[in-house]
Formats: C-alpha cells, sequence, structure tokens
C-alpha cells in the first residue's frame, strides 16, 4: 500500500453554521460544499487547500460516531485522517495482513461519493485512519 | 491569509521505535528523517504523502506539550495541523485581526527549519491549529 496524498481531515464541529465561518477566514476561500451522509448521521461541509480536502461534520443524531467523539472532546476536533489509495479492496486487506483490526472489510459509500474503509484506531495508534478512492478516476 | 497546503500534521505518541515501523507499512515508505527539536520537548520522525508530511512526535520530557496530551489519550492521536501560508508573521497578524487568541504573537523555529506559529484550539473549535513557512523558499 502506498498512497499517493491525504485526500482529507475529517473534523469534528458541534455546528457547521458556527465553525464554516472560521474556516472560510483561515483558509480565505468560501466553503464549497455541504453534504448530508444519512448513512453515518452527519452534515458534511468542504474545503479544498492544496491536494487536502477539509471535511467538516457535524452529527444530525445523537447516535452518530461524531455525536460520541463530541461526547469526549466538547469543543471538537480532529476526527480521522483519510489517506487515497489505488484499490480501497486491496489496500484494507494489506491492513489486515499487517494485523491491523478492521472497522470496514469491504469498501462502503462515503461522502463526495468516495469508496472508503476505516482503520480501527486500536491498531492505529489512536487516529482513526481512512482509507479511500474516488470511484470516477478509477 | 490563504494557505497554499497542509504542511504537515503532527501526530502524538509515546514511542516513536513502536509507531515508525507501523507508518512504513502504512505508507509503504520509509520514514527519512528524526529529528530532537529541544524547545518542544520532542523527538520527530517524517514522512511524505503527496504534499503533506506526517510528523510524529514524541516527548522527550515530562513537561513536554505532547506529554500533557498523552495523559488525556494515552493511546496518541492527532495533535495539530499545519497550514503553509506566505508569511507567517502576517497570517498570525491576519488570525489576531479575525480575533483568533495567538499562542506565539512572532514566529519561531520549529522541526526542518520552519518558521512557526501556534493558534489557541480555544479559539479554533478544539483543532490546535500551526501557520508555517519554510525560510529556504522565500
Amino acid at each position: 500500500m502506498k498512497p499517493s496524498h491525504i485526500e482529507h481531515i475529517g473534523i469534528a464541529v458541534t455546528s457547521l453554521e458556527k465553525v464554516i465561518p472560521y474556516y472560510e477566514q483561515l483558509l480565505g476561500q468560501k466553503c464549497y460544499s455541504i453534504e448530508e451522509v444519512t448513512d453515518q448521521k452527519v452534515k458534511t461541509a468542504f474545503f479544498k487547500v492544496g491536494q487536502t480536502k477539509i471535511e467538516l461534520l457535524e452529527p444530525t443524531s445523537a447516535e452518530s460516531p461524531i455525536a460520541k467523539y463530541l461526547e469526549k472532546n466538547p469543543h471538537g476536533g480532529v476526527h480521522h485522517i483519510a489517506f487515497c489509495v489505488d484499490g480501497v479492496q486491496q489496500a484494507l486487506n494489506d491492513a489486515e495482513a499487517m494485523g491491523i483490526q478492521l472497522i470496514d472489510k469491504t469498501p462502503r459509500r462515503g461522502a463526495e461519493g468516495l469508496n472508503i474503509g476505516f482503520l480501527h484506531p486500536k491498531s492505529t495508534f489512536g487516529v482513526l485512519t481512512e482509507l479511500c478512492e474516488d470511484p470516477n478516476k478509477l
């Protein structure tokens, strides 16, 4: 496995409405997309800085993984890092062969139509790690 | 302020020796540099993925900011995000004018000889945020 770049950094926020203006100023640009991912029970907002997106994540339900993160980190914080790989299924297989515990054994659909799979932070020294690919670029 | 890219992601680890082999496998490359930053009381290890470096940070003293982070997050985790800007002093001034609390009012020297300045996570919705520039590229 050899990721080409960091596709995005997922940041948990309590309120997109409050946090989007901050990132618009910090990054000198407008948020280019807001999308609800019902599967993950989140509303997302995107920025792009060089090769990497900043993905703000607001929970839409108390059962959202982001809501659980915010219980422990009430101000918000970095939730996950996503590496772009060439073939998520193969990369998940590679990770499992390395002894890493997987959250997803097979890829599923994430925000922006990406194929994604998560590695368990217990196996990745505390960093929730996502592997992803854009199916439109295959 | 308009950062060009994410210069690095700082990841707190309890032991470089334990964590470097994991990232070498995940990223399909060897760690290219290990450096001690005495000012920050850390030992750092670097990888590069596209435009962005992964900077692993191991504390060398109980007074290190990384040691304090690890008290709260004993498995490790994402400690900070660093954006590359064109002029750290001006970017810090811009941030202050936005109402952001600064950790550094003027740039100081970070790992790899970068000029760096930190914004306070209380003002940045829980994400410790660094602004940096490479003085060799000015």
